[in-house]
């Protein structure tokens, strides 16, 4: 007999008991966090049309995309919460009060080509504050406060997010007259730390900028510190333009709500090299490292948008969101044993009746245990006590062995199990 | 401009965030539960191969599986948690302690005619015990037992369960040299309840079954009761039969386990109508109805399985499991009015900062409330005080307003909002 392939797809993370109950560990911390932060949970179907899906992806993106194989339909799996977010405020906007703060924590998919640390099913975690037709600045500090929080309860205290907005480069570039070029030469900054030097320059030497001008655009891409520091070099720039000063003055006030929460001038700190993707955000953007792995990456990132859903609707629904990417998240902790240290044993407490005669008492006991919120379970294998001691042992931190006199005298005795 | 069509799918449930809560209470509620039962979480990919997924499917699941459109891949979405979970317990057989109570609280999909109750994307709430090479019986009661259990905590006690055992119908059948004939006779059984006794009889006068055997097959599927009824019912009978005895004594097991569990005699009921479906049930099978509610059906099922993974291994896994349809039962308990009145309020307290000025001691006093576990959230509109109690009333139970002799005194006070 032919027997079947058992492994869970590539890309696609399974876990066994012990390792699912970490998991579930940290996706609780990050719901409850969020739900303390007043951010109200909803769900959205996996499934959705594919024209509410593909109404902004772009090509790369459309590349990624599961579609259904189903007649007559056009049907495809999410790849991300905040388009599913953008249709729901749409529909439900009368029924919201505003500014909505909305927390979903759920999968998504993406046909990535499949490598160590990336899944093609993935928790996103995601946060936004959906304001009508405004939504104060107040809230940009109130979403990164979120994500900072999360990683405190973790006893991760050292993270730093680099912060920037993007209304600081673009009005820099309108000033340059480089405005034309602001979608080229965001990609280029974007990509810059990936390179040497000499390849940005080039980059930027290929869109026909001047020497004088790329001296000016990287000098502006090494701007990097805290409030103070960054507030001297930007003056030294000498730029007269309405959208880089609004954006110098939101990139401060941002700050400086963050140092109102008690967050340390190490663990903010303005970069101008932060530009998270092109078209989407449009004020406030950031990203979160853990200070002492580099190597993982951004492990939260966000930003300000000007309107979640002009696709649906001719109403402005100004936002500021960000995503944990939850399972690589995962990953990358449980890797590096950065996880909370919690028990290897699933359960709190295992019974042993030893006969069927102490059923009834032992029924009455999980049940009182359970009462008080035990994970309690009953051994009823036909196998020998030390059998039965073992599989315990597996199972549970404690057992309780029920015999004749336990039954007869309502005693019994909590066994640790090592 | 032409806007895209916002509503979620047909047959795809989507809540305001009030109702999200609401049925957040119940899945936690039935997670809190199985897990006190001592079941371990475990989670299996949304994706998985067709001939995993289709390996014991017969042609009416075939044709309601979503299939995904992906060059050289032959992949869909699970139609229900079983299947995943028995490629699982083949997959990690070596690092799991059996018997393996096993719990999965999963989306699950169907392309089924969408109807008023019924979902193509559910939820089900599975628990499964699964033994290597055999399994006590008593395990049949413990699956049993944490579903009434769930709806005890949803204080709901007028519940019942219907219970049989395949083993009856079997051995009853070879009694009456009908056996090749099980298959067909258990279907038409399967859905007497649905239609008028003669069509029944009809039925079973079509597969050329005499009219004596078409009275004693009737008076079979009569039985029902409390132990001792039908114990005086199946005597009656006068069946000479091994699987028919071994069946009889296995479901008055079962059902005196249950009642050594505090379960009354009205609440659990043998029935010789109850099959669940044909081919995969071999022991005790059985439903769960609420007393006032009978159109809303059986809202929990399950029974025992002689092998969980023949398509998979040759090692034998008997199991026996039970799933919650929680999308259906949050719909028809929503609807009845039967969830536990929970506050139609998200959040615990909305801080109102009266200016800037306000904030740090606004940021202060969320963080202190935070660390009691409230839900906070401060409010950052530039509206009037009125337009933001007003918002605030929408959102949190109390709210506390912080101005200027706040912040002096760091006294303030918790104000009830109605």
């Amino acid at each position: 007999m032919t027997k079947i392939n058992t492994s869970p797809l590539s890309g696609f993370m399974e876990l066994t008991p012990t390792k699912q109950a970490r998991f579930n560990y940290l996706k609780t911390l990050i719901a409850t966090t969020y739900a303390e932060h007043g951010f109200l949970n909803i769900e959205t179907p996996t499934i959705d049309r594919t024209e509410v899906l593909l109404a902004k992806a772009g090509g790369e993106t459309k590349k990624q995309v599961f579609f259904l194989d189903r007649p007559d339909k056009d049907e495809a799996l999410r790849y991300d919460l905040t388009v599913p977010l953008s249709r729901y405020v749409v529909e439900y906007r009368n029924d919201l009060a505003f500014p909505f703060k909305a927390t979903q924590i759920g999968k998504v998919y993406r046909g990535e080509r499949a490598q160590r640390g990336r899944f093609r099913e993935f928790y996103q975690c995601d946060v936004d504050i959906i304001g009508r037709t405004t939504l104060d600045l107040a809230y940009d500090a109130d979403v990164i406060s979120t994500v900072t929080d999360v990683f405190t309860r973790l006893n991760i205290s050292d993270f730093y997010v680099r912060i920037s907005n993007r209304k600081i480069l673009s009005g820099f570039l309108q000033a340059l007259n480089l405005a034309d070029k602001t979608s080229e030469i965001s990609n280029i900054i974007d990509h810059a730390e990936k390179v040497p030097q000499e390849a940005t320059k080039s980059s930027l030497k290929d869109l026909g900028i001047t020497t004088q001008n790329i001296e000016k655009i990287i000098a502006f891409t090494e701007i990097r510190g805290d409030k103070d520091t960054i507030s001297s070099k930007f003056t030294q720039l000498s730029i007269d333009n309405l959208d880089f000063t609004t954006g110098v003055n939101e990139l401060k006030t941002v700050m400086s709500l963050l140092a109102q929460q008690g967050l340390r001038e190490d663990q903010i700190i303005a970069d101008m090299l932060i530009i998270r993707g092109l078209d989407y955000y449009t004020g406030t953007v950031f990203e979160t490292l853990l200070t002492d792995y580099p190597e993982i990456g951004s492990v939260a990132s966000g930003g300000r948008y000007e309107n979640l859903a002009s696709n649906f609707t001719n109403d402005s629904f100004p936002g500021v969101g960000m995503s944990i990417g939850l399972t690589r998240l995962f990953f990358a902790l449980n890797e590096k044993n950065l996880l909370p240290a919690t028990s290897e044993k699933p359960l709190d407490i295992a019974i042993i009746p030893l006969s069927e005669a102490e059923y009834e008492f032992s029924y009455q006991t999980a049940k009182s245990l359970r009462q008080t919120g035990k994970k309690v379970d009953i051994i009823f294998t036909d196998k020998k006590l030390g059998d039965k001691l073992g599989y315990a042992a597996k199972i549970a931190e404690q057992a309780i062995i029920i015999g004749e006199n336990e039954v007869k005298t309502g005693i019994y005795e909590l066994r640790p199990l090592s």
